[in-house]
């Protein structure tokens, strides 16, 4: 007897994944290696940035009142009494015509409330001359002018850049509470499968989703373990799956969620008491992905086809690992673009289309050969076409959605 | 005397970067390791993709002439001689109304020209029945509909993704030719600079470039190995730029490229005899970036204000990495978009912001204080606006340039 699956609408599958990836707990980690981690803490500025008047120029601090009255025809002569770089702090309190010669990023030496910069001078033997008035604060990085103390200057929940790296360091810190990445269990199911150091008897293929989704989770830099499977029987499998969920907190299969004779994955989903959140999803490819959840932890069961595997991927497992690293954002973008060709299938179910999108055009073509079984569009592509289920086809200049999956440079310049 | 420097336009000085930029050597790398390298060969297609006829469902693989006629009031019988999963062939060759149980992925047997999907069945003792008649050829993969062998697939210069590896993996590869990264000096220069664990004195600020521009070189797994600066004088920072030199194929410096008495780094590149290819932008901010050749290596002079710096990388040091490690395209995409807000400061340079952009709305709007030294912005951007020179300043719902640096995460789906 067939099973009978009901679709769920592939937002309303997003959102379950979400609703059920639970936060990891907190750790520290060093600035240097938080990268792609997600804030678990709003930063707070630990002082006023900058921490003080400084130069942003090389040149001169001066008294602004002494330049009053300067000009080409009226050219005022200033005394250098000291003589300070970046990090030092000048002694000096200046009066009258007194100047410090002063580099970029040096605090404003007392007494003075402006700064000359140097191509606005001309040298004497005591100092220099100028042929300008200066306003008070003229040329000056005041204190806090970015930022004060207290404030808030990144909130949790943002992804750590180089940017925030920088912040971090700004404000002293040498490690920051972030949400620990979940550890994921990798395994490629189907008896059609040849590892790349098996030979590629008749009937067989090679294991592309594997590689495929460990490159996917390297991206992220995700603690991954391959399980390798030796066996194509129920048992093996079962036992495989069990030993990945007693060590990681998530599990990613591909293969074997369909309805075949040998898709072993339905089965073990029950043996295991997994709670299944969907086994169907009203979308092409990929309409047996399956997700369940065993307590805490996720169990993404991807389609075998490689086009279908890789947007399961990206719909589903990409958003629930944000999730449980704390991002407040964990979805890509979706767009509009215009089609460059034609794409005249019809679309029972909504459809997602491995796609170029070309950025600077505004326009976006599918990457190629586009079955459930395609994997060289992967490779071209850099985003999805999102068609609506229900539509008939699409006809180029049609303007589409398009979930923008990585940024791809381009070959000129603007 | 004051230096004079001519400025440089900002295209043709990224343009020089590349120029002066040499293809590294060609290595092997296992396709496990090769994420983020670029293909230096053209992949080939080493056989047709599918490599056979097979089936694209779990159903029965039958001879379609046999189904002629069948309709819901004439149920056609079909006898079931054999079953077989992914991976497995048939020993059975088909005749009348023979059918052989097939699942998703298994080679389509001798004598069958159709698959029947299991749902279009009803199941009988000796095999099914069904109501409709198949075309030859119908719920067939085609052996070579995808691609067929020796044509090319991927062509050198191409980044290597996830999708990439799945192609890779589906040809057999398990290494591949790539160009070795370069290697990657980093040198922070500046007295007013504490590192994370010394004091922050009067005068003194933290090294926040040095720990950004790891990241971004970190983000592209490149060798990085960073030198300290323990003494503030030309002797030490040309010894410390001279032993980079000795190790690495790229120097990264910040700071001291300015005409202040304390820029050492001009005098550096003299010392070296290295050819500097330009010390002066017509960009604001970062104007003083400077790189300099020394044989096949270069050195990046980045400026010591944070803002610039960050400007410095994206603008030059990166495309140039790329085109030394044989990337087809190298520049980040420009594209249009929207200002959410006035910018009226007059532009006498090509002045690139920091920015959010928006791409869902297609809006965007300076990431916040917007001067050279400042950093919050940049932990707050994933792009720049750029507004040519000469203009003098822009008004909320002007259509300008945006270079966009950074995919970000949206807060919800399409």
């Amino acid at each position: 007897m067939l099973e009978k699956r009901t679709p769920l609408n592939v937002q309303a599958a997003i959102e379950r994944c979400i609703d059920q990836s639970q936060k990891m707990p907190l750790i520290d980690v060093s600035i240097e290696d938080s990268l792609g981690y997600y804030l678990a803490e709003d930063i707070i500025a630990a002082y006023d940035i900058p921490m003080f008047d400084k130069s942003p120029y090389d040149g001169y601090a001066i008294r602004s009142a002494a330049s009053a009255g300067a000009s080409g025809d009226n050219r005022l002569a200033f005394k250098k009494i000291d003589h300070i770089g970046a990090g030092s702090v000048s002694t000096s309190v200046l009066s009258d015509n007194e100047a410090v010669r002063i580099m970029t990023g040096a605090p404003i030496p007392e007494g003075a409330d402006a700064v000359v910069m140097l191509e606005q001078t001309v040298e004497t033997a005591e100092g220099f001359t100028l042929r300008k008035s200066f306003e008070p604060g003229e040329n000056i990085s005041r204190q806090g002018e970015e930022c004060t103390k207290g404030e808030v200057v990144l909130t949790a929940g943002t992804k750590i850049t180089p940017g925030v790296i920088a912040v971090l360091a700004t404000f002293s810190y040498q490690s920051v509470k972030v949400r620990q990445k979940p550890t994921v269990a990798l395994i490629a199911t189907g008896s059609e499968l040849a590892a790349a150091d098996e030979e590629l008897a008749p009937g067989k293929i090679r294991n592309s989703n594997g590689p495929m989704i460990a490159g996917l989770l390297a991206e992220m830099e995700m603690d991954t373990e391959t399980y390798r499977v030796t066996a194509d029987h129920y048992e093996h499998l079962l036992a495989i799956v069990e030993r990945a969920l007693s060590k990681h907190d998530i599990v990613i299969t591909t293969g074997g969620v369909s309805v075949g004779d040998f898709d072993f994955m339905p089965a073990i989903y029950a043996a295991l008491s997994a709670d299944v959140l969907f086994n169907k999803v009203a979308m092409r490819p990929g309409s047996v992905t399956t997700v369940a959840a065993k307590g805490s932890q996720l169990l993404f069961g991807l389609s075998g086809n490689p086009s279908a595997c890789y947007s399961g991927y990206e719909l589903f497992v990409k958003p629930a690992l944000k999730e449980m690293m704390g991002a407040a954002n964990v979805h890509a973008p979706v767009i509009k673009a215009r089609l460059a060709a034609d794409f005249t299938k019809a679309n029972p179910f909504t459809r997602f289309i491995r796609a170029e999108l070309d950025m600077v055009s505004g326009t976006v073509r599918p990457a190629g050969f586009n079955k459930s079984n395609a994997v060289i569009a992967i490779a071209r592509s850099n985003s999805m076409i999102i068609l609506p289920g229900g539509t008939r086809g699409f006809k180029a200049g049609d303007l589409v959605d398009v979930m923008v999956t990585r940024l791809t440079d381009v070959a000129g310049t603007w």
